[in-house]
């Protein structure tokens, strides 16, 4: 290799030395007959000084912005006059530049990226992945893909690949299906997650797996989510639920250790999902900030107000003090959620004006105690049903951190996680009772005598969400390994034992071939990195990413495809759904 | 977690002490009333003696075959007579059993497992894979993921997943096909290799990148074949050819050392593609055991035995003394790859027997001389054209090596590099010139006078293939940076400018835009772990692979899916083809 060092290795000790550099050229200015160049690499930036009666200057003259170069000079303390401290205090004085290759003008400046359109972008994502805070995010995805592989392949997992072409799993998001060309009529799925593979290796007795696994989705895209994705899956047999959280937090903790140097305190902070939706109504909190709700349903109860009287929920968020607009705007937010309207208060001494005000004259006093609210507060009330109350107040809450920007004034990274969910969920639509994770998430074992009966919504799951700054990062649970209680489980959502032979055949036939208790997680990959780089969406930590309509821009896929290609896939395009086509 | 150990760690030490392990039944036997089971998790075997009025014995009774079980007990010497050295020589006395689950009776015995039909292997994966080969394979796969990870990261090459959900790239096999339910009419190509966009990384800067790439071809299926495979993929900006060998090898020899303890000999032997072909008749040869062939075209020239008087090229191996019949054998091996007969000649003191013994009589003294072959050995030839010559007798030392079990009496593992490919083959069929690796590998600097006359078959590429044991487990090149190289690339293969935008688009735009020197390599990991474990084919080192058919016979992937489902995605089947599945 020609080059001495990357340009950000360079030290105050290389000063005096000659060092050969080689990368871009990220800025050309000609001042006073010396050619300056700013040479770019993957680790930082140079600044080169060509003098006019070096032999370098014709060969740096031809230096245009990104042409590829090689330097050789020296590296030298700059006039001590602009020394401001920092690397930019040093400089190389040319001796050799050698251009290695030309550049045509780019179609954006570099430096200005971040202000550019996404589409422009993502076309010419060669170059937006050279601007330094895409190549930042990229090598932090690659230390935390290392911090995940060195601390499982200690801790004795082993890493499986599980196959990509494969058949549907029960996550029950759309698949991506692929033509068998050897088995024409019939199609592959891509896997949504290696979710039964996974049980599969731990029937066979691995013990410890973990996978970082390509994923896909056929789903309308959002802005946190890409067709095709990356999943940290991991499962491990023998275990409880507190062993999986425990190994859990010791590799959240090495990876923020590894990249980001940030020691997280273990061990995590756990929270029921009813205390979740209960005190923040979100099944994953952002609990960089407080703003938790009272309950206030027995105080209203039987009382003046009618619309709480009867109300089977009645939540309020004490908030400091709001402009008619901003709680206009939280009110559009709430119906947004699914509530009738947001019933306000504003506390003026030791009463309330505005809003509901009139109603509440007899139980101020006690409203100001149980809630804590500030003189000149806001109350923000969500009433009704429970969980269409907390829902709705819960994403108020989040409006008002985001308007009054409450998390930056909390910790950076705050991660909890969420247990005890419901086994089982009623789905209204359908009238009928339905998993909440899937149908092979273990029930809690004291709460086996409640299914099939009448209570059985109350059964918890063993089963936990990571939550990380209001986002859930993971989600995993323990798995049923007796037949019996998968017995249950089926009953319980209306299947018949045959209708599930049907659905998940071969996985029925190994899980009576001496599966172990086993349980596991999976992290959604791109978000954690999204958050560790405190980007804004997975497209930004993504090396080549889809748009919001499944395309890539660049490599111009999808595309049409030729007639032959399909024909000995035996299978056609149905024309009269391309006769709209949409990107 | 209630496991004090796995039973591959029990020590010596752990001698006296209770233990508590957690496994299968890998075998129950009963004794003189007492039960013996023998336990097994991924790391080994350990015998459980449960004694009559132990109170575990109630709960061993019930222990069958693939039970899943805990066992607490104490870990001690077996009586002395029954000592025979090492692990086997402690046992567990059990004093609590528990039956964590029962199991049906598997289909096939574990221990007979390699005897069993494959399909048979296939459709119970999850039992197949608890057969202590199958644990090993794949742990042995684990560490190798593990150790190409560890040293990539320590030596700067940053890890980046490229799209799955792609577009067509010039490996020039057929694609995967994805419909877009997003953009009707329009499908994505699932990767061939991540050869464009490993490209495009360096020319945004990353400098150094690897990925453990899961591809995908449509071919037609081979024993080393499957259908979604894995490659180890890296590339490497401001490189020569020699510092791409340079770091193969320290990460290979990284990789055998940490996976097999072996260490490999470095630098690895070069060999040019024509001295391969020539010596070898292989582009990979087997370099495990000699039978190099001796050139004697000069010796036939112009004599009495017309056959070779005139061939361009005649090749011999002096092999050891040989029977009719496996001459026979070894010339349907030679017809077969494309000769027309297998000329012999069986050594008798001075002279020859046999074959074509009748036209050698004046040269006999010069052929035993220039091949030292020995008294009653036996010689092999082809003649003719030299590609094909060398083609033919390349298969029949193969087949030797198989008949005389000649690898055998050679190092355990031999890995070489083939270099200087040619840049362009001849295509007969079309007649016209072809790129022999991809139309982006770059000539050898040297050579670039040649391209556009009719010498140009004589352009050596900075092409290099890793070979190990005879098969080819990497192949990579220096790729062509320099747009006028591009260009006279192209016109030696008869691509104008315009028809090269066609087919590679957005990649030539961005070839112009600032590309550093670059190249790079693939690995075929499943093929080196194959071989790394001593297994006959990639099946035995992934966890659940395709047949010959494409088909997962334990998933029952590929399937036929919904007509809604397909309707979504604007495609149908075609019927006729429908008419006569396969699998």
């Amino acid at each position: 290799m020609k080059r001495t060092a990357y340009i950000g290795e360079l030290t105050p000790a290389h000063a005096g030395q000659t060092v050969t550099l080689q990368g871009w050229v990220n800025r050309r200015r000609d001042l006073g007959g010396l050619i300056f160049i700013e040479l770019r690499d993957r680790s930082g930036l140079v600044q080169v000084q060509v003098e006019p009666d070096s032999p370098a200057f014709a060969e740096a003259d031809l230096l245009r912005a990104e042409y590829v170069a090689e330097i050789e000079g020296t590296y030298q303390a700059r006039p001590e006059a602009q020394r401001k401290g920092g690397a930019a205090d040093y400089e190389v004085i040319a001796s050799r530049v050698q251009v290695l290759n030309t550049a045509k003008t780019p179609p954006f400046e570099l430096d200005k990226g971040a202000e550019v359109a996404e589409d422009i972008r993502l076309k010419y994502r060669y170059l937006d992945l050279r601007r330094p805070e895409m190549q930042r995010n990229l090598f932090l995805r690659s230390k935390a893909m290392t911090a995940v592989t060195e601390f499982l392949d200690a801790e004795g997992f082993i890493g499986v690949e599980t196959p990509m072409l494969t058949k549907s799993t029960p996550e029950g998001a759309r698949d991506f299906l692929v033509p068998s060309r050897l088995n024409p009529g019939e199609f592959y799925a891509l896997p949504q997650s290696p979710q039964l593979f996974k049980q599969l290796l731990m029937i066979s007795g691995f013990d410890r797996y973990y996978q970082l696994a390509r994923c896909f989705r056929d789903e309308d895209l959002r802005a946190d989510r890409q067709p095709d994705f990356t999943q940290l899956d991991m499962e491990m047999s023998f275990v409880t639920q507190d062993d999986v959280l425990e190994v859990q937090e010791r590799l959240l903790a090495h990876v923020f250790r590894r990249t980001l140097g940030v020691e997280l305190p273990t061990p995590f902070p756990r929270m029921s999902y009813r205390d979740a939706m209960d005190g923040y109504g979100s099944d994953k909190p952002d609990l960089r900030f407080g703003l938790k709700f009272t309950d206030v349903t027995e105080l209203f109860r039987g009382g003046e107000f009618k619309a709480f009287a009867g109300a089977q929920t009645v939540k309020v968020i004490a908030a400091p003090e709001l402009t008619r607009k901003q709680i206009d705007e939280l009110e559009r937010v709430a119906k947004q959620n699914g509530a009738g309207g947001l019933a306000w208060l504003k506390r003026d001494g030791d009463g309330f004006t505005g809003g509901i005000s009139k109603f509440v004259g007899g139980i101020a006093p006690q409203l100001i105690e149980q809630t804590g609210v500030q003189p000149g507060g806001t109350l923000l009330f969500a009433a009704g049903d429970w969980k269409k109350a907390v829902n709705a107040l819960g994403a108020v809450r989040l409006a008002l951190r985001d308007v009054l920007d409450l998390a930056s004034g909390g910790p950076r990274f705050h991660i909890s996680w969420v247990v005890d969910f419901p086994q089982l969920e009623y789905d209204e639509d359908n009238a009928r009772w339905t998993y909440m994770h899937h149908p092979f998430t273990a029930p809690h074992p004291d709460d086996l005598p409640l299914f099939g009966t009448e209570r059985q919504g109350e059964i918890r799951a063993q089963a936990y969400d990571l939550v990380l700054n209001g986002f859930e990062i993971g989600g995993g649970s323990i798995r049923i390994h007796d037949p019996q209680v998968q017995t249950q489980m089926f009953g319980a959502i209306g299947f018949t034992p045959e209708q599930a032979h049907e659905q998940f055949g071969f996985f029925m036939d190994a899980l009576t071939s001496g599966t172990p208790p086993h349980g596991g997680i999976a992290w959604g990959f791109d978000r954690l990195v999204m958050l560790l780089a405190g980007a804004s969406n997975i497209r930004e930590v993504i090396a080549f990413p889809k748009n919001n309509r499944g395309a890539d821009l660049m490599a111009l896929a999808p595309s049409p495809v030729d007639a032959g290609q399909l024909a000995e896939l035996g299978v056609a395009v149905v024309e009269e759904l391309t006769a709209d086509p949409i990107g």
